[in-house]
């Protein structure tokens, strides 16, 4: 069992190399053993490319044969973009192939072990599963919801807040955490902030990785009453990564037309909600048709406030610098009404503590 | 080494059964090591009490000839109360001393070293320094700036609050948390609230240990214009723990002549400051003078930013519980005027996470 554990590591880093550039795939990797030696392996590269278990074992070759697969999915059994992988495995003569979760699709779900297991193939399912799960979690949310993956990151201070009176939040947390953020955006497909955070910051929202590569994902700026100006930075960039402004029906046609003609620009018009404010699900729904499985969030209060409070956050991350505004009128992480008791807050379920440089992540789920 | 290191652990742990009983005198512990064997061992019990290397040292007996004593702080070498330790070291024949640190204390500091040395003892000093400095911090400030050491206890919301906007904070953080609040009761000589909470909660700030004993720390209120009803809880207790109600000159003097009929319970009138507030400084100087060596913060938001403001917190206690009030309306840590640039907040040094049961400990520094 041992063994198991150490080769599924290996897949599993193997399939973080997809990070960022498999959605709305998964990210997947595989390793071929034969007496103890690794002999083949391969990840997802890209949507649409050949699967993990295709690139292993073709590097297997003959090798293959007797051998045992690790792989952090259970291989397809369908067509796809690329012939199902089973009969790649099946014709391959692998022996036995371990598993690490099975996949989450409930139309193909089990199928691909099932076939396996009628070929004589040995069958292990559930080596390190939920750090499987957690590697797909975009991609598990996608399959059974059809909603993107909604990620809601904060950097505050120890008392909880995100900017000072004056709205100073620059910076915060330190270096790592803030790289921490970019390859948050690099592993995305869409960053949202709101009209109060581009007004005051004036952000480019790029990914900036510290070993320079890495994705620009799609920009959405919440912003129901189209007040962002054209010159603003998200506005005006070279990398092509499109730019979604979501704002209500009622708003300045002109400023519209303007801004449709900007390059990569696009508007979205949505019905507003009772308080004037763009309806979370509606916009989710509406990101979801437009292939965007996940998405950060990056603040300002009053937009984590819409999030949290409709009920759309499936991760937390909490960077918490260990720094005190020492007072109570900076920007509260979540701007709005709060629970009026106690027994009514909510919880943040499984978290997991890490350091980050000199700060504190606390990253959770509700 | 490694031998020194584990010797110095056992003197440590039996250094900090004292907890709570020795003040204003440090936790000290002993052990007397001969042919690798322990055989004798102590510590200081209680105020005037002996000393933890009488203790050891008359438990080894004639075993003490040619050993290494181990002890957290240098030996005393003046009178006090109780005759110099080094004098007693040096008689039954020890051959080494190991010391954590020297004595703190600048009129003394280095002498009993100097003393052994002379003797021709071998003394090695350093030995699990910075544990033995955390674990007597009090007696180190106390000594050095004759102030009461200011612990400062929250326990909040991951987004920063004590309480919800209807002032419920019936619980934030689990029960080990609370337990770990009983035992820092326990081991500092009082505990202070401001009036606000003793209004909303009407709490007793008794010592309740989870194997039942435990001392009860003097208790005191800030109480600027003589709010506190007669039927508080705080004011009617069994124990014989004093209580000090803490307020201005300008207040009812026949509620403070009742307050000071009850049993055990004493009015302190201070110079309120230009807020009208009871100030910090001169408080700490007060209790400084009563015997005062620790003092517990059990904050409120106002009590808080007053101790945070006026620069008198030594360490910080922030347990955080993984829960969010989910709002901006609820009872801030810190209530007042805070930082306007990110660039002034103030910063936690040398911080150090423990999870508590459910909850987050952060401690630290300013």
């Amino acid at each position: 069992m041992d063994k198991d554990i150490y080769y599924m590591e290996k897949a599993l880093t193997l399939a973080r190399k997809g990070v960022g550039y498999t959605s709305p795939n998964p990210m997947v990797g595989a390793v071929v053993v034969r007496d103890d030696k690794i002999v083949g392996e391969g990840h997802h590269r890209y949507y649409g490319g050949p699967h993990a278990e295709v690139y292993a074992l073709e590097e297997a070759g003959e090798k293959a044969f007797g051998s045992t697969l690790y792989v952090n999915l259970e291989p397809c059994s369908h067509y796809g973009k690329t012939p199902p992988c089973v009969f790649k495995i099946i014709e391959s003569g692998v022996k036995r192939v371990v598993i690490s979760m099975v996949d989450p699709n409930p139309r193909v779900s089990g199928k691909g072990i099932e076939m396996l297991k009628k070929a004589g193939i040995e069958v292990t399912v559930g080596v390190l599963e939920e750090k499987a799960r957690n590697l797909n979690e975009v991609f598990i949310k996608n399959i059974t919801n059809r909603m993107p993956f909604v990620y809601l990151k904060m950097a505050q201070t120890l008392d909880g807040y995100l900017a000072t009176s004056s709205g100073d939040s620059r910076w915060v947390t330190g270096k790592k955490a803030r790289q921490y953020v970019h390859r948050l955006r690099h592993r995305v497909d869409a960053i949202l902030v709101g009209i109060g955070t581009v007004l005051k910051d004036d952000p480019r929202l790029t990914t900036r990785l510290s070993d320079g590569k890495g994705k620009d994902s799609i920009k959405i700026v919440l912003d129901s009453k189209l007040k962002i100006p054209l010159t603003a930075n998200i506005l005006n960039q070279e990398n092509d990564a499109p730019v979604i402004i979501v704002c209500g029906h009622r708003v300045d046609s002109h400023k519209k037309k303007s801004l449709k003609q900007l390059k990569s620009v696009e508007v979205l018009s949505l019905d507003l909600n009772e308080y004037g404010q763009i309806p979370i699900k509606e916009l989710l729904i509406n990101l979801n048709k437009k292939g965007i499985s996940s998405l950060l969030v990056e603040g300002g209060g009053r937009v984590n406030y819409s999030f949290l409070k409709e009920g759309f956050v499936d991760k937390m991350l909490f960077f918490i610098a260990p720094k005190l505004l020492g007072g109570s009128d900076g920007v509260s992480v979540f701007d709005g009404k709060g629970a009026e008791v106690m027994a009514k807050v909510k919880k943040l379920k499984k978290y997991k503590i890490e350091e980050i440089g000199e700060d504190i992540l606390i990253t959770g789920t509700l």
